[in-house]
């Protein structure tokens, strides 16, 4: 048996989004060429797309049909963007940098970039909702992974937990509220990738329970190690400012706990996520392969 | 026969979705209070209501389950608050007052004020798509108002004439650009509610086709008389500066046509949709009646 390569898996799924990008997200009319270029940009600017492999390999826990989970998991993939536009605004994290490209307002100004995140974080539900490209999904399927996506993404969910990490940004925070913050900036929305595999495969109420469980906690074991890595990685390594968290004095575990204690923290919840998943075969061998990448990956 | 009263009409239909802003968006957790209270200082900032009337009011001239059509009231206010929220940014319109208070980051700063934005849009699909608060309604048609809304509000509808409108800022434009801003950055929306009234009443394709033409129609109408008022009201009336566009060189009807030949336009248009709405009876008078309002309201 060959050994899984992990480089090759996100290689090969991040291909699949990409395809769907290339045709699914082009420009509409001249006059709004350069919103959608700005849009592309960013989808284009080469992210390791965590989140579609993560769509998939859920997915095939249960079914094998993946191209019926290529829009859902480029939707994720389209609202994660987004996320990342945002999040690098000047009135946000004001981030020059992201995966060793300019970001966005860098390139094409702050209120284009505004704009650009609203089309995509649009455009997600529009994907999701579109009954036409999704023909092989129910309705009440695609109504589900639509509202749970919503669920996981608004103020109960990422844009609460970016807001609380502003707020947090003055160094005053408790263990609690980097909980929180990691819950629910990170955590709450790999979890969702990890329970739509589940939705679009016709797994049980107690399959989704499962599966959004095991997401929980590779969702939060990845935060701490992106926060470690801030700390203990180099420009080049990580494509963007390092050290930088520490300069805001942003909510991050290991400001709270140290490495050390934040490199067992991940671990543990790796080691949790696994036996989650424990009860399924073959098939979840993807799930459990990503689950050890993320504590082990050094950008 | 009582006569119509426009003002009542929109505050019935206005206190129905404040109710459900109320109860529906409430905060979840201590940790983003601050951003729920951003998002509601905008849902109750007082506007006029009129996307949720349409709604009502389209949905009335096929059926008459009025609570069935709420939750899509609503959303599509917290769509449309969204867009004046972001849309109110320093780095696009940069504008203090809103409605005569203070707009959104005036208020909580511009990293809320995004973040706000972003909220009330993901919200706005999560009530479309959430099956427990829609019992009545089936999921292909919660799908069908989900996907045209995005359709409606993304790069190809409500963002993209916004990023037009902002490029057109310079001064430089034609005839074909302010069409293309007012029919994708205010009418698509408007159209939509007329639409969304249809799908949830059961209307056939010919309905919708024809609601949403009307609602195109009433729809460049209401963007007309905007820009009228912006040159012709004064400032007490309006809750908004005034003759702001013309300082910003915005791109405008009356800019390029003149006041008495945007009136003229106003008017053939709201003849067009009152004929197009023609071959419904009795129950489309709020329809007839919401179209009369849209040229000859004041503020």
């Amino acid at each position: 048996m060959s050994e899984f390569n992990m480089q090759s898996y996100l290689k090969f799924w991040g291909a699949k989004v990409e395809e769907f990008f290339e045709t699914y997200v082009a420009c509409p009319d001249e006059n709004v060429k350069g919103l959608v270029d700005a849009m592309r940009y960013s989808l284009f600017a080469g992210g390791k797309r965590l989140r579609p492999a993560l769509v998939f390999s859920s997915y095939g826990v249960f079914e094998g049909y993946f191209d019926k989970a290529t829009p859902f998991a480029a939707a994720v993939e389209m609202l994660h963007t987004y996320s990342l536009i945002h999040d690098d605004l000047p009135a946000m994290d004001d981030d020059d940098y992201r995966r060793g490209k300019p970001t966005n307002h860098k390139m094409y100004g702050e209120a284009t970039a505004i704009l650009a995140g609203d089309g995509l974080l649009t455009k997600a539900f529009e994907v999701m909702c579109n009954a036409e490209i999704n023909p092989d999904v129910e309705p009440a399927q695609m109504l589900e992974a639509a509202y749970k996506l919503a669920d996981a993404a608004g103020d109960r969910g990422m844009v609460g937990g970016q807001f609380t990490d502003m707020e947090a940004e003055d160094g005053v925070f408790n263990s609690a509220t980097v909980d929180f913050i990691h819950m629910n900036k990170t955590s709450r929305l790999i979890s969702y990738c990890c329970e739509l595999g589940a939705i679009l495969g016709f797994g049980s109420e107690d399959d989704k329970k499962r599966m959004r469980e095991y997401g929980i906690r590779i969702g939060l074991a990845f935060q701490i190690v992106d926060d470690i890595l801030d700390i203990a990685s180099t420009t080049e390594e990580l494509g963007k400012n390092v050290g930088s968290d520490q300069e805001r004095g942003k909510a991050t575990y290991p400001a709270l706990h140290g490495l050390e204690e934040s490199h067992r923290k991940a671990e543990m919840l790796i080691e949790e996520a696994l036996e989650i998943i424990s009860v399924y075969g073959k098939t979840a061998e993807p799930c459990r392969e990503i689950a050890k990448f993320i504590i082990e990956r050094k950008n």
